[in-house]
C-alpha cells in the first residue's frame, strides 16, 4: 500500500498542536513527522510549518499536495470569501483565520485538501483503517471536547457548516441530577461525556476513578444513548470512537466499549433489525480507531490525495 | 418544466394507502392518480397497482420507468437478496413483502427506484419544492409516526438500513411528568410528538386543543430539540417538516412553525454561526413542504426519472 500514492504535506491542525507530516500514508509510508505548538499567533505557526515542509521536501522531493485537517468551526464552502478559514472559535488569536491562504501562497498551484479534524480522521480510517471498504460512517472523537465527522454515500458530511455532533440534547437518566458541564448547553453529549464532565461529576480526574466509580456507569450509558442518536439518524454502517476518554483509566478500554455496545443495544431495543447490531455483530459496529492517534494526520494526508485526484480530474 | 422528462409511474407505499400516480412531475405534469386502500393482502393490491399501471399506459404511452417511495423499513442494499422488500414491519400481512419483484415481474427491463417514503418525499422536494438547489437538507414527516429522510452532498441517505429520524432519545423539559407514548421507546422525538403522543399527553385528540393549551408549547419546545439534534449531526442547509401534526389545529401552522423554530434557536444557542440559523434565515431553514400532500407521490416519480438516469448511464 501507498507506493501507488504520490508524497504529500498533511497537517492535523489541534486546539493544542500542530502534527505535521509528509508522505504517502500511515505506518511506513510516513517519511517524516513534526509537532508545533498551536499558541495564539496563527502567522508565524504558518510560517514555521510552511519553512518545515520546504525542508522535507528537498529531502524527499516537491509535494504533490497539501491536506489540512482542522479545528474547528471551519469554512468548507468553496464558493465562499473565507474558504478555509478557522471562523468563530473561542482560541485567542485564531479567530478569522485563513489557514489555506498562507499554503496556497507559498505553494503556487499546488492542489490543497481542506476539512474539519473529526471529518479529515474519518477519511483516514476509511482509507487505511477500520472503516475500510464501507461508504456509510461515523468518526467520533470523545477527548476534551466531543466532535463528529463521517462519510454518507461516499462523501465527508458537509452542509450548512459542517457536523457539530458533541451537542446535541440527550435523555435524563432516571436520578441524575448532574446538570452538565457544557458552558453553552449544559447537558449535552459533551457535557455529559467528555473528560471535563467526567471529572466535574465525580469531583476529580477520570483517571483516579475506581474501576467501580458510578461515574464510570453514567459515562458509558449517556454514550450509549449518544451512539443510539447517531445511529437512528444517520443509519452508518460503522461508528469509530476515538480520543482520550475511550481509554477509560482504571475501567480500562476494553470494558469501556463493551458497556457502551451493551447500552446502545438497550436503548435501541431492538428496533433496527440488523445482525450489526446484534452479538457479536455489534463488537464491529462500535470500535475504537485502527490508525490509533494517528487517525488525524493520516487523514489530512487523506484529504491531499483526494485534492490531487480532483485537481487532475477537473 | 417537466416536458423534457419522460411519463413514469410512480407509487407512494403508505401504511394506510397507496398513492399511485403516471405522469412526469407535479401539478398539470400528474397525467394520471389514483388511491388504494393498503390492507392487508399485498399480492392483491399490487395486482391491483399494475393493472392500473397497465390501463394508463393505454391512455399515456408506456411508462419508462417505475418509481416507489415506501413505509418500511424496507431493504435498500441492491446487493441483498431482499432488496425491494418491506422487511420487519409490524403491519399485518406484510412482513418481507416483496414490492419491487412484481413490478420487474410485470414490466420486464423497466428501471425501478425504490426507497423510503421519507426519502422519496425529500427528493420530490429537493426537485420541484423546497430544497430545490440544494445538495445537503432533511425531509421529515411527523404524523401518527414520525420518519425522516434526506440528502447529504446530493445524495440520499442510506447505510446499515435507513434512517429512522423518530426513534432517537430526547431531553426532559423541566417538570414535565409525561412518560411518551412510544411503545418500544417511550420518550423518544416519536414518543413525544408524534399525534398520538399529543392526544396521549393532553388526554384528547390535538384537533380538540385549545390554542393556548400546554400540550402545543411542549410540542413545539421538544420539536426545538428534535430539530437541533438533526442540525447537530447533519448540518442540513434546509428541514422540510411535514406531516399533518405542522398543521397544528386550533393552534395553525404558522404559529407551529414560528414556535418550533423560536424553540430551536433557544437550543442551539448561538452555538453554531449562520445566518441561515438567525432572524429571518431562520424561516427558509425550518420550512412546511411546498409540494403539500403530493410531496411523497412526486419522490416516486423523481425516484422513477433517477432510475431511468442511472439505467442510461450504466
Amino acid at each position: 500500500m501507498g507506493t501507488a500514492n504520490p508524497i504529500v504535506g498533511a497537517i492535523e491542525a489541534g486546539g493544542t498542536k500542530f502534527v505535521c507530516a509528509v508522505g504517502s500514508g500511515p505506518g511506513r509510508d510516513m517519511r517524516a513527522r513534526a509537532q508545533f505548538a498551536t499558541g495564539d499567533d496563527p502567522a508565524r505557526l504558518m510560517r514555521e510549518v510552511i519553512a518545515w515542509f520546504e525542508g522535507e521536501a528537498r529531502t524527499h522531493g516537491p509535494l504533490a499536495a497539501i491536506g489540512v485537517a482542522s479545528f474547528g468551526p471551519v469554512d468548507l464552502d468553496p464558493r465562499s470569501p473565507t474558504y478555509g478559514f478557522i471562523t468563530t472559535t473561542p482560541k485567542r488569536g485564531w479567530r478569522g483565520t485563513d489557514v489555506v491562504g498562507p499554503l496556497r501562497r507559498a505553494f503556487p498551484g499546488l492542489p490543497i485538501g481542506f476539512d474539519t479534524d473529526v471529518n479529515g480522521a474519518a477519511l483516514g480510517e476509511g482509507r487505511w483503517g477500520a472503516a475500510r471498504g464501507l461508504d456509510d460512517f461515523i468518526y467520533v472523537t470523545v477527548g476534551t471536547g466531543i466532535g463528529g465527522g463521517g462519510v454518507a454515500r461516499g462523501k465527508l458530511l458537509h452542509g450548512l457548516v459542517h457536523p457539530e455532533m458533541g451537542h446535541f440534547p440527550m435523555p435524563v437518566l432516571d436520578g441524575d441530577a448532574f446538570r452538565g458541564s457544557c458552558a453553552i448547553h449544559g447537558r449535552c453529549w459533551e457535557g455529559l461525556c467528555a473528560g471535563p464532565a467526567i471529572a466535574a461529576r465525580a469531583g476529580r480526574p477520570a483517571e483516579e476513578l475506581a474501576p467501580d466509580d458510578p461515574a464510570w456507569d453514567y459515562l458509558t450509558r449517556y454514550m450509549g444513548h449518544a451512539l443510539a442518536t447517531l445511529t437512528y439518524v444517520l443509519s452508518p454502517r460503522r461508528i469509530i470512537v476515538g480520543g482520550s476518554v475511550r481509554k477509560a483509566g482504571q475501567l480500562g478500554e476494553a470494558e469501556f466499549f463493551a458497556r457502551t455496545r451493551r447500552h446502545l443495544r438497550a436503548v435501541l431495543n431492538g428496533y433496527i433489525a440488523s445482525p450489526a447490531l446484534e452479538e457479536p455483530g455489534i463488537d464491529r459496529f462500535v470500535v475504537p480507531p485502527e490508525l490509533g492517534d494517528d487517525a488525524g494526520v493520516c487523514g489530512a494526508i487523506a484529504l491531499a490525495h483526494d485534492a490531487l485526484a480532483a485537481a487532475r480530474g477537473g
